[in-house]
């Protein structure tokens, strides 16, 4: 085991929010490297690396070459690639033991039924789709571990002997940059796909159901309800997907449980004050509203950073949104402009921003209640006029539970077996981005794994996990599938 | 006398910088407007109203029609409206009694020798150029209050004798539009313009010289440097101008007198940190180069709201400069960029430019050194990198204490004469805008009056003087060649 360090954080000021943020994490002060050789016993070796680690991490590499651009990754709905990057996949699955089909969204399904085929079933998911020049990971990661993880338990001979039916099922848009609209493959699984999403178009005006038939499936509004999974028959969802953050690396930590998938709100800030000559106004006679605008964006990250101070005047919120809050609430001012945007010109009106998200919603609403209340007050101020519009909510989804716990311990498994000395919990995280695990919750308890990932980069083809890594999230599953299903 | 309020603006809050910014300025709590009729003795009559107020107004309406452009004013340098407006300014300059002739860079002149040709000569001018889309009064207004104070005398019989030459000169060149250069015509004059400015193109490759030629005036290098005039030959330089911002409006005054015109710098701010996911990155992990962006700017305006806040622990400034940033130091942030510009996304760079003027150089140099020290620490604490590039300097000019109290006196003189009951000095202003007194300032002594501008709006068609305070403009140039010249 080799202990390794992160240097370019400042560590004091991370500690505060980490343990916070991690609630079974113990300590900080080493992270798990793999040993490069095999353990005196061999003990690695034999933890199925040729198909958990080599074939899987080759298998990733030969998805992430099928796009449908030159020179970079990007595979949307329905197209060549993605059909391309299904028959692959497809492949796998049967050579994992897997029966597959296609289903009325193009999802790809691949299931193995065990002991008994009338069982509640375990859906194992995630996206074939990518981003425009996207990492090979995102996604893909999640497909080919379940696929791997079940053929190993093909090569045990023990798939058959599996408990209740397992089902990878490899979603055809979770991206959405084809049709701008999110979760196509896993809603309609899950069955909150309005029929209109069949007719949304593309920006070549192809709509949902054009690029179907296009690949000779026929898909109309009945058959769209049809894909809807009874929930009687499904005993719950488990997705592994790359992390996308830097949190894991920090840790230096290869898996982590999601605790859930944070809410988000979105929102346009607008502040117009009065424009000016930049050399003839004197400062007390401004109405400036680039400087309100600055005093709410440093407002807006002091109370994400400690939500506590802001919010424990009113006495409304109890301790578990408190807690919530705290190891959660992120914001974002990704945007912003003035007008007329000229150097020597007092601007009329600044728009900024503000993305917002918290794994608990009443927290979240809570947040953004006393953030705007404190932003119209500090505009009184400034005599400035601000409009803040809600853009955008999405409510959080929690995990299951009982399900997380289980994968927790099928990821302690998985790292204790190789290294042996494993002395810290498993880090539990929220996730920050969405996921099809979210479209899943509307059909039953779901459970995910984050993997780690360099330097917390993703959407990019900089996105990395080690070769190892891919190693222990496919023993994670393994273990999950020997020990629980 | 009519008594008007100003409504909206919150008067406590404007007060503390505007009794430091008018040294001399006793009470805000009265303004002076106009009789409507005139006194009972036909005072108001007497003024020269129908020059100094309705003829002057008639001919800025009439050349504020002569534009290059259809629908909105613009004039640039010896463009065809502009030697349209030349043309029309000679047969005024010429109506007054002046000897005109035009020099080798355009610049228009009229002029009287008075009882000694060989005294030293009273210039007075504005310029006669235009921004695009640009209002009546910037530049127009100082040279026709000069002519029509001129023709007073001529129609009195008095502007022969004058004790010195007094020269008209409207300067065909100060916005620096066409040539992105400014001062071409008040430069050449004032003998600080270099020989290369000639070889300047505009955006069609035309150059200074070739748009000359093109008005059949030949210039070369050495005409150039004949323009500058002989310091010895000129007693000093006198500019009327509309302020261009809302001082003298709101404090209720026509006309105020210009201490000095404001040093400036011009920064861009580059801060540089983590690019990420909104969601996904922990705040204490985060190194937001927006929220940065947001502190500095916040630290920004402090400091130049309160500079006596920021610079009193070195002990390194003398009351003068402390005095002189208190009342005149300007910060304006006018762009801000991030990159990559998206609302999901922690941007990597985030870039503002910061505007920022003073009346006193080493005042200005210090409030640089302590906001960038201050803005360094922010950065550092951050561990974001920040890079703060100047990218223009220009030193503050100082009018003369002599001359601008003349022009103060002259002041008091035109508007006690019409209001009879003038209980208030005449403010004490800075100019926080360039003018062609900054070039001028280089050959002779200079002094400028502002007139008052409703809602301290320039550089557009909204801009306006009142009739009133154009009269009032006429007779304090009257007053000032009365009784000094």
């Amino acid at each position: 085991m080799t202990i390794t360090g992160i240097s370019h954080f400042s560590i004091s000021s991370l500690l505060f929010s980490f343990f916070f943020l991690l609630s079974t994490f113990a300590s900080s002060s080493s992270s798990y490297l793999y040993p490069v050789a095999p353990d005196k016993d061999g003990k690695t070796r034999s933890l199925y690396s040729e198909i958990l680690r080599d074939e899987a991490v080759a298998r990733l590499n030969e998805l992430g070459k099928v796009s449908d651009a030159d020179g970079y990754l990007e595979r949307t709905f329905m197209s060549p690639a993605s059909v391309r990057a299904g028959i692959l996949i497809r492949e796998w699955m049967e050579d994992a033991g897997l029966r597959t089909w296609v289903d009325s969204m193009g999802n790809l399904h691949g299931r193995v039924e065990g002991i008994n085929a009338s069982a509640q079933a375990l859906l194992i998911g995630s996206h074939l789709d990518t981003v425009v020049d996207a990492g090979i990971f995102d996604g893909s990661l999640g497909i080919i571990s379940a696929i791997s993880a079940l053929k190993v338990l093909k090569s045990n001979g023990k798939l058959g002997e599996l408990k209740r039916p397992v089902e990878v099922i490899a979603f055809s848009d979770e991206e959405g940059v084809r049709f701008q609209s999110t979760f196509l493959g896993s809603a309609a699984v899950a069955g909150v796909l309005p029929v209109t999403a069949l007719k949304i178009s593309d920006k070549s005006g192809v709509t949902v159901q054009d690029a179907l038939k296009g690949n000779s499936i026929d898909i109309a509004e009945e058959s769209l309800l049809e894909l809807k999974y009874d929930p009687a028959s499904i005993w719950g969802y488990v997705e592994l997907h790359i992390e996308q953050g830097p949190v894991l690396e920090w840790i230096g930590f290869p898996l982590g449980v999601v605790k859930g998938i944070a809410g988000q709100t979105r929102m346009k800030v607008t502040v117009r004050g009065s424009q000016g000559h930049a050399g003839t106004v004197p400062m007390s006679m401004r109405r400036d509203p680039m400087a309100a605008a600055a005093e709410l964006i440093v407002l807006l990250e002091s109370l994400c950073k400690h939500p506590r101070e802001f919010l424990s005047d009113g006495g409304n919120y109890n301790e578990f949104t408190m807690e919530s809050l705290s190891t959660s609430l992120v914001c974002t001012v990704g945007e912003i402009s003035t007008w007329p945007s000229a150097s020597n010109v007092i601007p009329s009106q600044v728009t900024f921003t503000v993305d917002l998200r918290a794994i608990d919603d009443v927290g979240r609403e809570a947040a953004l209640y006393e953030l705007s209340n404190r932003m119209y007050q500090i505009c009184d101020r400034r005599s400035v006029s601000c409009s803040i519009e809600r853009k955008h909510d999405a409510n959080a989804v929690i995990c299951d539970p009982e399900l997380s716990s289980q994968l927790k311990s099928a990821a302690y498994t998985a790292l204790n077996g190789m290294i042996a000395e494993v002395q810290d919990e498993v880090p539990v995280l929220m996730s920050g981005a969405g996921h099809d695990a979210m479209a899943l919750s509307y059909l039953t308890k779901v459970g995910m794994l984050f993997v780690r990932c360099r330097g917390g980069i993703s959407h990019s083809p900089e996105e990395h996990v080690s070769d190892d890594d891919v190693w222990t999230a496919g023993l994670a599953l393994l273990a999950f599938l020997e020990t629980r299903v």
